[in-house]
């Protein structure tokens, strides 16, 4: 069970590491996007809230009482602009931490053996799926907007780091 | 000087985001990298601590005591495999937050105008440089090392998530 207890390990960190890393920061700066139809960091965190409520403990739950009879809701991925509104980012921080506690306390109950992670569900458009691939997914998910958080942050930089960009992936966009 | 007070924000935030992520994961995984002559999260912290040492305040040394007349010295990418040796992560972790409160004590004590900003200095590669561009750099230097410890941590379940791989850009490699 090495693998659940690093997953385990990165979903606790998470809301802390946000915390420490976006509370500091000018909020002007944490509430731009790279455009038209994309996140800011606010709307990243906004997002994952929406995770802890709508996705991860419901499908695994959704696994676990009914396994591939029934497929997962489809998930929202947009609910977070009209939820977050009117609220700060250290609001919405609070709000995750706050969440995924509760999310990682349901898990925990459900004390999974070996068996019950290769345990199968159904995807809406992925098809079928195991309670393994659930639970790195949604550990991978926080990573995946980690990055897009730097990127977002780092995009309103990408004019001011001059020659430099040519060694800084996150501007440039290679991934090398 | 909004861009400055941003600047500054994100490296102060820096040590604690890294302390808050890495330290409470297992040290097996932090010590993982993407396969030879590529980094763990562990390698990426001492490349940071390195830095501090002998880049980014002293290369804004040499802009504001000699201009363009001396190149900075090229930086020693692979230092950090020498000096780290024997060191735990929170070894290195606490390392890089008290270097990096003094790189920015420094940097406050130059109390940098407009005008400073702009002062050029000479990159041994790149050519010419100003002092706004080097602390940009530095900025999106510490974002681009936070993409790359997201990216390496969630390469080591690269086949863990199944099909949601085409959902996650941190595994897929696309930045879409």
């Amino acid at each position: 069970m090495t693998h659940l207890l690093e997953i385990e390990a990165q979903l606790a960190a998470t809301p802390a590491l946000l915390d420490a890393w976006l509370r500091p920061l000018p909020p002007g700066w944490t509430a731009r996007n790279e455009g038209d139809n994309t996140w800011s960091p606010f709307d990243v965190v906004g997002h994952l809230i929406h995770g802890e409520k709508a996705d991860w403990i419901p499908r695994l739950r959704i696994i676990l009482e009914h396994g591939e009879r029934q497929p997962f809701e489809p998930f929202d991925r947009f609910a977070q602009f009209k939820d977050a509104e009117g609220k700060t980012l250290g609001d919405l921080l609070e709000e995750f931490s706050l969440l995924r506690a509760q999310s990682l306390a349901s898990l925990r109950r459900y004390a999974l053996t070996e068996a019950d992670l290769e345990r199968p569900g159904t995807h809406p458009a992925l098809g079928r799926v195991t309670v393994r691939q659930l639970l790195t997914t949604w550990m991978v998910h926080d990573l995946d907007h980690v990055t897009q958080i730097a990127r977002v942050l780092a995009h309103q930089y990408r004019d001011d780091v001059g020659p430099w960009r040519a060694y800084l992936r996150v501007i440039s966009g290679t991934q090398g």
